[in-house]
């Protein structure tokens, strides 16, 4: 029979998980929603952060609780420890998508800049980076936490061409000066989308294997601390 | 004679406090060295975020050591909770500040645009911002922390200025897409930095008294949850 404590921390991984599909749609619809110009996407966005927000809430109660009533100690307080951090990481990028899709809001109004630059392709991207981190979490696979740390590199590197392309467009267009601004601070709303994700795939690392991996050129001072 | 937790617990806030006076450097160093050109401001700026970065882990560390060995209640736990939280929103406002530096670092490379529209008073109003949050934290003051929320709409509307004041002038001055685009970042990057002062300000306020004012028009459910 499973103890009381595994039957609640099994609960708020759940609790998470759910959470995470959640920020995966929102990520979905804000960028498909640009694509297809389909404002009721945008719509889906701002409905699904205010579900995200109250899964925050709620998340962090649960941790509290378990942190209250069951004193965890050793690999279950790490993990306890990481959910409070994936789970204010998971928050941000909802916060990302309502952003994207307020950008995009704007950018359908007037005529668009041809062509979308890489964003297509940065979507994509992210899109993967976001897969892989929540699958890295739900499978505790430590590989597929570090495989995301390899890809932010790649996100960085979509952001920097997209910036670049639409400052080498506006300098002949100059019309459309607000239109490339939307599109660089979209690129931008990704890059950060990314970097919540490679944040996530830190704590997924320390929670499995007790390792900080953050700020990695860096000596790791935790990693003694509660091995 | 002071209780063994009550002295770990005032080192783990006396070691937050000198983050938080390394972030607030970071921000002035910023900030000024766009204002004054002075590119040696900006080396102070990468220095400051290093040690920031290895207050982060050892912040952590501490507070996971807190929790594993002393396995706090009630007050000290939402304490501890608060601060977990506190290091995560400190570091990522110096990662803000350094890339207000980065980008100040290029904008002071060609001719300035003429002038800095609101950005020096978006400057002082968000050092000020962060200055009450963090007098909030170590005077255990709620007022003050309350006083931080309301601030926030006045650093957006800064931000939304600039926005706008500079998509008008680069409309007029379209070789200075560059220059505009940058700043334009640059106001975007502060504007993050008072998001994070203003969640310090959530964290201090639950801290204190164990109120959830977080997504502040929905159902806090953490409140019951530790009070």
């Amino acid at each position: 029979m499973e103890r009381h404590f595994d039957t609640s921390l099994r609960e708020l991984k759940e609790q998470l998980v759910t959470m995470a599909g959640l920020v995966e749609k929102a990520i979905e619809e804000a960028t498909q929603g640009l694509q297809s110009a389909d404002v009721e996407r945008f719509q889906n966005v701002f409905d699904l952060e205010k579900k995200i927000n109250q899964c925050h809430i709620s998340v962090d109660s649960a941790c509290l609780k378990l942190l209250a009533l069951q004193q965890p100690l050793a690999a279950d307080l790490r993990l306890i420890f990481a959910i409070i951090k994936i789970n204010t990481d998971l928050e941000r990028m909802g916060d990302q998508a309502v952003n994207i899709a307020r950008n995009a809001q704007e950018y359908i109004k007037a005529a668009p800049l041809k062509p979308l630059v890489d964003l297509p392709i940065m979507f994509q991207e992210v899109r993967q980076m976001v897969g892989i981190t929540l699958d890295s979490f739900v499978k505790n696979n430590e590989p597929l936490a570090r495989e995301v740390l390899k890809r932010d590199d790649r996100v960085d590197a979509l952001k920097n061409k997209i910036f670049k392309d639409v400052l080498e467009h506006l300098k002949t267009h100059s019309a459309q000066v607000e239109q490339g601004l939307t599109l660089i601070l979209i690129a931008r709303n990704l890059e950060r989308i990314g970097d919540h994700a490679t944040n996530i795939a830190e704590d997924v690392i320390f929670a499995l294997k007790g390792e900080d991996v953050r700020h990695s050129a860096q000596v790791s001072t935790i990693k003694s601390a509660l091995k």
